[in-house]
């Protein structure tokens, strides 16, 4: 059996795995950081809760593998995005309070991982995870093992897609991830709502309570031109980066997650993969690659950190 | 020992190459096209010849590996760029003049596999070969082997940095090659001249008989104002497709060859180097790539071809 802990940046999610990746337990507790010291006892403490749930004892378990929102090189951790932890030697501080293996991964890596062994990539030996959320994140399945380079590997959404677009949280401008996100999304709705005071688009985001990643896909199934032309236009967008992945990678499949991707069909992954058969590379080899959703949802993380070995 | 075979638009050179790596010899000749049966004699009938001039037997030799301008799987031909080939099993027919085994690479991969073992990326796990040529080529050697993904992998030129930018030849607008190819640069630089008649630009062209990949570089350094924006203009596009393929892949160095490389290091390398390790995710994880130029000039086809087992 193994372990696998989600690490987000306000809750913690560990389940307990068997060899065949079933979910043999799951439990969850908030994050309450208090320095890496503090951080480690509180993963080690979770991993115990999680086994007497599964009813595991630590002989049973293999490792503990943990996805971290941020870069890991063996059992440290390099940086994380929205927890203050630079260089932190997680493993060792883990094991004096849980003696078991830790292996680390980047939480889309992890996702990524869970996705290719008993998700939307089961097969593949090329293969990859884009998530839409509040950027575009992404876990590369290359030749059949987890691609991270030099540590910093599969920061997707920061490919430039119109280098006077808008400024990019990561310093450059017109990243992929300013367009494709659900932040990117949102805005693009916002702004063609303020131009179109007739559009559906308000009635439909005055229903749900908010302007979200499903507003201009809703309007555009009850017939709305403006929000038609959003999608489309998102589309498009979504479309030149997975283009510029495949030209340089040529997966078998790319999995597209979080929210957005649960638009209908026919308004987001047929066009993108229009779009992507039409432009890319892969079209003259004759196996363009299928654009498909991912199909774990918020288990992918678990499941890719308790498989990590597999993987590496 | 190995035979290397680049097959190029216009002419085929053939090394028989040691276990090290030594060129024991080469030869040449110009490639005649009368279809895929006499295209593959001619090889066979190189690689005769480069045996005969290396004091070598057929049973001394492990393989013959070659470069093609085009996509390859296994010992199939999918599509060439120049020469008109589709499907073509080319491992079947060879072996009918000459029995040994074939294997079929990309030229750039070729190219790259040549840099990595006995170039610019000796000792790295990690690298990327980038020749800025035509048109602007890839090899991506990932997890210390080649990487070609489903067959149509490295077409790193055709990533788009700017979507409103000049209508590519692949059907997208604003790829890298548009603006980081040697093409490219003599756009820029022609569009300069056009705009600024008093450039020294035009001197410089006028003394080498041409605008070339070599102008802009030559008249910066004579002072020229035009010119130096040039170069800094074409530092920043190559920098941008750099940064895209940084932040996907993290290699540990990037290696660029073709003539535009040879431009002196403080108007281009060391510029693009600035620019990329500013921008680029690596920076956060301390292990920003190395710029550097390509080693082993056109001799890294051959030796690549040769050596493609060990990078498979």
């Amino acid at each position: 059996m193994y372990i696998g802990i989600d690490v987000g940046g306000t809750n913690l999610k560990a389940g307990l795995v068997s060899e065949s990746g079933e979910l043999l337990a799951v439990e969850r507790m908030p994050l309450d950081f208090q320095g890496p010291e503090a951080f480690a006892a509180q993963l080690a403490a979770l991993a115990e809760t999680v086994m007497a749930a599964g009813g595991a004892k630590r002989e049973d378990v293999s490792y503990v593998g943990v996805g971290i929102p941020g870069a890991v090189r063996g059992g440290e951790i390099l940086y994380t995005a929205n927890i203050p932890m630079r260089n932190v030697p997680l493993e060792t501080l883990f094991r004096r309070h849980l003696d078991l293996p830790v292996l680390l991964g980047n939480d889309a890596d992890c996702a990524a991982v869970g996705e290719w062994l008993f998700g939307a990539g089961r097969g593949t030996r090329h293969f990859i995870v884009i998530t839409l959320g509040t950027g575009v994140g992404g876990g590369l399945i290359l030749n059949g093992k987890l691609y991270c380079g030099c540590g910093a590997g599969g920061e997707v959404g920061h490919i430039v897609i119109d280098r006077d677009g808008p400024a990019c949280n990561c310093g450059r401008r017109g990243c992929w991830e300013t367009y494709a996100s659900a932040t990117g999304l949102i805005r693009q709705t916002r702004e063609a709502m303020a131009a179109h005071p007739e559009s559906r688009l308000h009635a439909v985001a005055a229903r749900n309570g908010a302007v979200d990643g499903r507003t201009p896909f809703q309007a555009a199934q009850e017939g709305d031109e403006t929000a038609l032309a959003v999608c489309q236009a998102y589309a498009q967008s979504l479309a030149a980066g997975l283009t510029d992945l495949v030209n340089i990678l040529h997966p078998e499949a790319v999995a597209l997650g979080g929210g957005v991707a649960a638009a209908p069909e026919e308004l987001l992954l047929r066009p993108v993969e229009k779009l992507v058969a039409g432009e890319s590379y892969a079209r003259h080899v004759g196996q363009v690659p299928r654009i498909v959703r991912a199909e774990l949802g918020n288990d992918a993380g678990i499941l890719g950190a308790a498989m990590l070995r597999r993987a590496l």
